[in-house]
């Protein structure tokens, strides 16, 4: 999908007007990544932040959550663990968000947000680490805190207050770590914005509409990256897609 | 850490005959990863794997874990989430295991077993995706179960049989799926053992010795992967370093 983003304009229109068919089979290249998902799933964001960080465009195909349709045999072919998102690009189906944002920021390393810290082997290894943090440390905490007091209303079921306070209680030493470390880096893995803070973005976004907030509130470090990562331009975009998705009528 | 591996060693010999403070900086250099950790920890052994796969040495410095010394500021300073294990490389400090396997994979990529899958963008995709599955599909239950089953009895906790019944009702899914996939490929990613697989080594390795077992053994393909990936002489020499971190008196 990268090969001819790097080629110049003129040698492409050159190379298609003796190829015109090849024309044709890069256009649909072109538009080729095709993401199943929802753009109310954190994961299925995850993606779409990476996807506009890159300047890429995509095919939306809407998979109906509230109707149990990623656990449908249909669904089920595409991602066995029936969860969103999966991407197709061409014959490649990859499930899990964060396989796939790496994905996406390798191939396209050189165009739009450079999300990777590709310097040497040390600086992506810190990079690595810090996704591996917010993959181990901060999500399952955060993910519970998404679920209880925001997915969990949605499906009309009630949040348990007493698995809020505990994970509130695990989250608070996670970011205590944060604000120091936020204290010495503009950014978690350095003093750039990578992946390792993109991931972080869908839990964030929704607990800053919950009483979690003041957690993030309350370190001025975390407070002020918070600030920084989720009014990037990307970042709203991917939070505005339901048009895009479900159409102006806005049918979920 | 691994820039001398690929110069010959004739050319290596010659330059040290010039430089003999350079050859002991080399030597020291060489044994320069200090792995600090417990040879009784998952974590600690996904990373000793990788290491006897390369075929590096590595100086073992023993967290006393029952003693709690991964809580106390000495520790706290290299890991602030007070887990094991942290590798040091020389000013490098790293920790999350499965980023300290990637680093030792990328940097040493053209020596020992190769566990990256580097040929294209969409081989390595393959792989990233079956590792975030091992992380985020099978960890969580086989963690647990490993937890309630192994390590709360050494520790004189009781084991819970509810949590350990919902666990293993979970990772039976978890392994339906693996099933179907090692039918079509002999390792998870490709045809070749890779990360992915090697991740899943020290819980397997320690719930083979509980009821869960079952769950390996009932399933003819996972049943057949688990003896091989469990059978390789690089883990076998990774269960194999009480004598490395303890001494001759094994004094753990």
């Amino acid at each position: 999908m990268s090969n001819t983003n790097s080629l110049p304009m003129d040698c492409l229109k050159m190379v298609f007007n003796l190829f015109p068919n090849w024309k044709r089979a890069t256009e649909v290249k072109k538009l080729g990544y095709k993401l199943h998902g929802n753009p109310f799933s954190t994961n299925t964001r995850r993606v779409l932040a990476v996807l506009f960080e890159k300047g890429l465009s995509y095919e939306p195909i809407t998979v109906d959550l509230k109707a149990g349709e990623h656990k449908k045999d249909s669904f089920l072919s595409l991602n066995p663990f029936g969860q969103v998102p999966v991407l197709e690009d061409g014959n490649l189906k990859l499930s899990e968000s964060r396989a796939i944002t790496q994905y996406i920021a390798y191939v396209h390393s050189s165009r739009g947000t450079q999300l990777l810290n590709l310097q040497s082997h040390e600086t992506m290894a810190i990079l690595t680490m810090w996704m591996e943090i917010e993959a181990h440390q901060f999500d399952p905490f955060a993910s519970k805190l998404t679920w209880e007091q925001v997915i969990k209303p949605i499906f009309g079921l009630e949040t348990d207050h007493m698995v809020v306070k505990e994970n509130e209680a695990c989250l608070e030493k996670v970011l205590d770590v944060y604000e120091k470390r936020l204290g010495e880096s503009r950014f978690l893995a350095c003093n750039t914005f990578t992946l390792a803070d993109l991931h972080h973005l869908p839990n964030i976004q929704f607990l800053l509409d919950t009483p979690t907030k003041r957690l993030f509130e309350n370190r001025p470090k975390v407070r002020n990256w918070v600030h920084e990562i989720t009014s990037r331009e990307a970042w709203k975009m991917a939070c505005d897609q339901e048009e895009s998705w479900f159409g102006k009528s806005g049918n979920k």
